[in-house]
């Protein structure tokens, strides 16, 4: 789409007002609470069209009570990192990927269309300016948070006719704390992410405000995060914000990597599909996109067919599963850590990937 | 709860600093575009708690870019109205029925609980303020929206430590533009509104969002709404952003006036209490809260026992429906004007209480 053929902001047009008062960058521990000095913003109109995009010192949004993002969740949002390499080079991880998703989230949300390539050209831009808040160092990486709202300043429910593109970038550490024991998942039907004619494929607001309480319901019952049934037979959707794979002996007894497939109740993470890239390459076992059910958990856990378990995001790459408390019972999953053989060759092979020890595609330079 | 066993806010600490440059009044056209002086806002955080309510000029908000209302949904919003009556005195209808809704909401989102009456005391306040606004006569009036909002400074998805809970007032004219002709529905499975285990039962913006795109596709198919439809048999459940009531003649051969019940897909709107409380009353026919299907719809549809249709809503109060688009058919809905004899005795009812001319203590005077 580097035509022009749709309407969009350009990054040859980047208006750029540096920070006067830059901050100490402090040591990275969390995730999502240290943000870098600039932010990108870019604004659009129904009447004048898409502006100018700005770099500009971070700081607070000024927005409309009446704000259509405010009242009806017309917002979106993306999420990825840029490492730096063993080289010092700086590396974006299938980031048109992200953009294309951010996409598809645009159109289900009724805000404008943009030039994908455009808004990359942007934050690039923006991470050059960053780029000393990259670690040196270490598993860390800088966040980059690309985030979509209605700025639309009337209330009824419409398309909005203004709308706000901003990008901030955050430090980030480990996501999760205690990734050693394995994450605990609480499975109840009572909670429903995502469902068919919904938005669990795009990642708009609405899918994470309305999984929260079930996230404290969870805490309530000693795990840490959800783990999303969905229908009569309780399929295994997703866990916490994470896409969820099982490593197992299948009913038909053959090595398993599953992942539930793409029908539109499943995020399509990007983790998610080079973890199936990947191990579609090795062609050791069979990877397959499928439907799994709690029943079917259940039974392998019983034969000790069950290898391992884990979620996958761009947040926290691979977290482990270690138990999973479903109907009054406390299932034990094996091999909840980053030693076994499959989780650390995946986390291996796109680390290496990430910090340019491999040479792929799937990275782009900054 | 004026007890205080919640701890909130309190309107007697409200702190109020008036305008010193009121706007000139625009005669009342259309809904939600025009805003009064003064906004109500009361800051919460986890540490501190609430803090005291402030009535000041209508302004932006100044919110962190990583604020968890723009990122993960956190947020919700509550619609009533305040008339001005024959007799000139100020009602509010049925407000304490909004704040129950709002509380509900609130804690579905993860967002505090407070003193629902000295939210109600604070917005009595505004009112007072701004009293001018009320029109004095014709079927207009104010539309309050409380507003509550995630303010977490913080990315990762997780309860908020911060929160914003603000009112804003806007002229309410004419919600829809041909009411005259009755509504045009668009039915159709592909999308839909709330599920099972979801929050469907709650003003949380994530259900708005997520139902603008098959708004804008029933436009493509000449229509002005959505008619929700769910699960396989294609029941009923909403139009648009209201509550659906069918009046006909049911299968066995009954009058009946009939709503979806609240199973929890089904926003409990105030005015769909109050209609199916005002017809029980009336005693004149059945009323009845229950599942309705398209396939119900159309039998009733060819054998003629379909009397009307109506939406209805605070902002809407009641929309006679004209047609639906089904499965490649345009299905006439009869008595699509406001002259029928139901829907212009229940909306005599309630606007006689709304403006004071029926004593009721569904009222409640500023």
């Amino acid at each position: 789409m580097a035509d022009g053929s749709i309407p969009s902001f350009k990054a040859a047009d980047l208006v750029i007002q540096l920070s006067s008062a830059l901050q100490t960058k402090p040591d990275v521990t969390g995730f999502g609470s240290v943000f870098t000095d600039h932010m990108l913003t870019i604004e659009w109109s129904a009447t004048e069209g898409w502006q100018a995009p700005h770099i500009k010192p971070f700081g607070n949004l000024s927005l409309h009570p009446a704000c259509s993002s405010l009242h009806y969740g017309i917002q979106l949002f993306e999420g990825l990192k840029v490492y730096r390499g063993d080289d010092h080079q700086l590396r974006l991880f299938r980031p048109t990927l992200n953009l294309d998703r951010m996409a598809n989230s645009a159109k289900r949300a009724c805000l404008p269309a943009f030039d994908q390539s455009e808004l990359l050209g942007c934050i690039r831009r923006l991470i050059e300016i960053e780029q000393d808040w990259i670690p040196h160092s270490g598993p860390a990486s800088l966040y980059i948070r690309p985030t979509f709202i209605g700025t639309e300043p009337t209330l009824g429910l419409k398309k909005p006719a203004h709308a706000l593109l901003y990008v901030i970038l955050s430090q980030a550490g480990s996501y999760f704390n205690n990734e050693a024991e394995g994450l605990s998942l609480w499975a109840d039907p009572k909670y429903t992410r995502a469902w068919k004619g919904g938005t669990g494929d795009c990642k708009m607001g609405g899918n994470y405000g309305c999984s929260l309480s079930a996230q404290y319901e969870a805490v309530d019952y000693g795990c840490q995060q959800v783990l999303w049934l969905y229908g009569e037979d309780h399929q295994i959707t997703e866990a916490g914000t994470m896409n969820i794979f099982l490593h197992w002996i299948n009913e038909d007894g053959e090595e398993e990597l599953a992942t539930p497939p793409l029908d539109g109740l499943i995020l399509p993470g990007i983790t998610r599909q080079s973890i199936l890239e990947i191990t579609r390459k090795w062609d050791e076992f069979k990877v397959t996109e499928r439907y799994l059910t709690m029943g079917q958990l259940c039974s392998a856990l019983k034969q000790q067919r069950v290898k391992e378990m884990f979620g996958s995001g761009t947040a926290c790459v691979i977290c482990p599963v270690g138990h999973i408390v479903y109907q009054g019972e406390r299932l034990h999953i094996p091999c909840q850590d980053k030693t076994s053989l499959l989780t650390s060759q995946i986390v291996k092979e796109l680390t290496d990937i990430q910090n340019g020890r491999t040479t792929s595609d799937w990275t782009l330079l900054v």
